[in-house]
């Protein structure tokens, strides 16, 4: 089910950066497909989109309503529902990436089904998945893969969709998660299907494809992740990917979320994926290293990716600061 | 949510060993937990548990109705409808293995509320799940994991503890599957969990225990499937095992569901199993190989498992034909 654009970012009453990730993602990479933001007072964040609220957006053509904000325990509350109901009055779509379902308020499913409207809860996917075949599909596929979570695998993967896409290569970006799938108008939130269906349901994100077609896959997760290692791991089969971009983040002291849990070292993490990605491609291939240098200064962050490259010998960059054109040589 | 014993085995009109394959289980492995069989006209196959009907049943202490046979599809046969009802009116609870829920028959859930009684459909999992934490717990743990899927993980699990049994080992065999679950009385089939919670679910699988205590974990799929990889890396980052015993099968040309793809070596799968195990057990360690022998004489079974043994360095027995007592030295 494709997402209609364009969007009225919805950030209710966020108060900070990181619980509006989602909205900011799609502003940033696709304001195209960006009407304008809709804020409730004690709003705090922007997205840098214009403010209007829902008639005006209707009026400048918004097609689709989009929760796009994370709260605690991922709840709709009950004081957005009139504004949900006024979009859909509207005629608007409406996309939440909340844990609880729009289908689940009795009121806003009338009203959409009596419309003719789209819910879609992004984290609560409705397709029928099969199990996983393993057969080799056509086409070119690279897959963002992390030392650990959050460490800037959608970035690194949309800015080498950008940088493929500057130098002429027919490409996708495919999403696996929320935020991604609102960027890319589809996908799969891959960590929301049932386990024995991960590998079938990233088999869909990428389709056969012309041959010399490049989908760039956003990964999931970290092979070493306590947590969420059979996500990362399911996901990377599925992808069957030619090529492997190896993510890490500086200066984390232990595994998101997971006491005293050292990370795994980008040659360590080349190792397990290499491994893991050959049981469906034995020609996967890894093609470079992303670090997010933010946490240091712009000479350091250079350094650090010279220093990175020489020890695992693939090229190495701060997508974000420095584009990945090494890595794109490496591919192309 | 325990499953309330003794069962009554109903069959339906299966025709074929390999669907009552649930029932075979639990029948061969827990006969003290079955009172009998119930079958339909046109059934050709036996659990060898004597035959009855639910009345009978009841009157000889039934608790529970399993619907422990598989059928092309997973659907429940509305012709098995009233057998359900039936089961219901004499109140036993009612247990099945299939892919449709008991509690989408509308005239089911709603006599089955009215009366009190449990409808548990193994395959859909009730509880609710955390992310895996990744904490260490007390008590030791054990997991079977495979080269391919369906080579006798749980038979090997079921193996071992009733060895561990025979030696007065303080053990419990843990299931992750609908077969198990039925023989282990409760469990989490842990490939229908949501994929963000297979790790969490597989630690409640396991709670703490005391530290000579062995959890038996029933592994599922192999890290070197296509299709499943994902469930068996979950289910052996949140085991946390101290002991990993490798499954394989003989004479499989192709991993099980997938075309032309060769099997894993067994030094392979030792390889992979261990470095994964160790991101949540730094000490994990390989305590032996077992063997499904049946497609070969017996000194041919005989001969094989002391090449392995001789090949791999560990233990290598049919845990049918042979018991587990090489293994079992090694760990104990």
């Amino acid at each position: 089910m494709k997402i209609q654009a364009p969007y009225l970012l919805f950030l209710g009453d966020a108060s900070d950066e990181l619980s509006i990730k989602m909205a900011k993602g799609v502003a940033d990479w696709r304001p195209e497909l960006c009407i304008g933001e809709y804020t409730l007072e004690g709003c705090l964040v922007t997205t840098g989109q214009p403010s209007m609220n829902i008639a005006a957006a209707k009026a400048a053509g918004a097609k689709t309503f989009v929760l796009s904000f994370a709260n605690s325990g991922g709840t709709i509350d009950p004081s957005w529902v009139p504004y949900i109901i006024e979009a859909l009055e509207n005629d608007m779509h409406v996309v939440s990436g909340l844990h609880q379902k729009l289908t689940d308020i009795p009121q806003v499913k009338a009203l959409a089904e009596q419309r003719g409207l789209d819910l879609i809860d992004i984290r609560h996917p409705t397709q029928t998945f099969k199990t996983g075949n393993g057969q080799k599909r056509t086409g070119k596929r690279l897959i963002t893969v992390g030392t650990d979570c959050s460490v800037g695998k959608m970035y690194s993967s949309l800015c080498l969709e950008k940088g493929m896409k500057a130098r002429g290569v027919n490409v996708d970006f495919r999403a696996s998660g929320q935020c991604g799938i609102l960027i890319a108008g589809d996908g799969v939130a891959i960590d929301c299907v049932v386990a024995d269906f991960i590998a079938g349901a990233s088999e869909l994100i990428s389709p056969d494809n012309a041959d010399d077609h490049w989908d760039i896959i956003e990964g999931q997760g970290s092979l070493s992740h306590p947590a969420f290692a059979g996500v990362s791991l399911g996901l990377l089969h599925g992808a069957q990917p030619d090529a492997i971009v190896i993510c890490h983040a500086l200066n984390r002291t232990s595994m998101r979320g997971i006491k005293n849990k050292p990370l795994p070292t980008i040659e360590q993490t080349i190792a397990l994926n290499l491994a893991a990605a050959q049981v469906t491609n034995p020609n996967a291939k890894i093609a470079g290293v992303t670090v997010n240098t933010s946490s240091v200064d712009e000479q350091q962050a250079i350094d650090i990716c010279r220093q990175i490259a020489q020890q695992v010998g693939y090229p190495c960059v701060d997508p974000v600061r420095h584009g990945v054109e090494p890595i794109l040589e490496n591919i192309l």
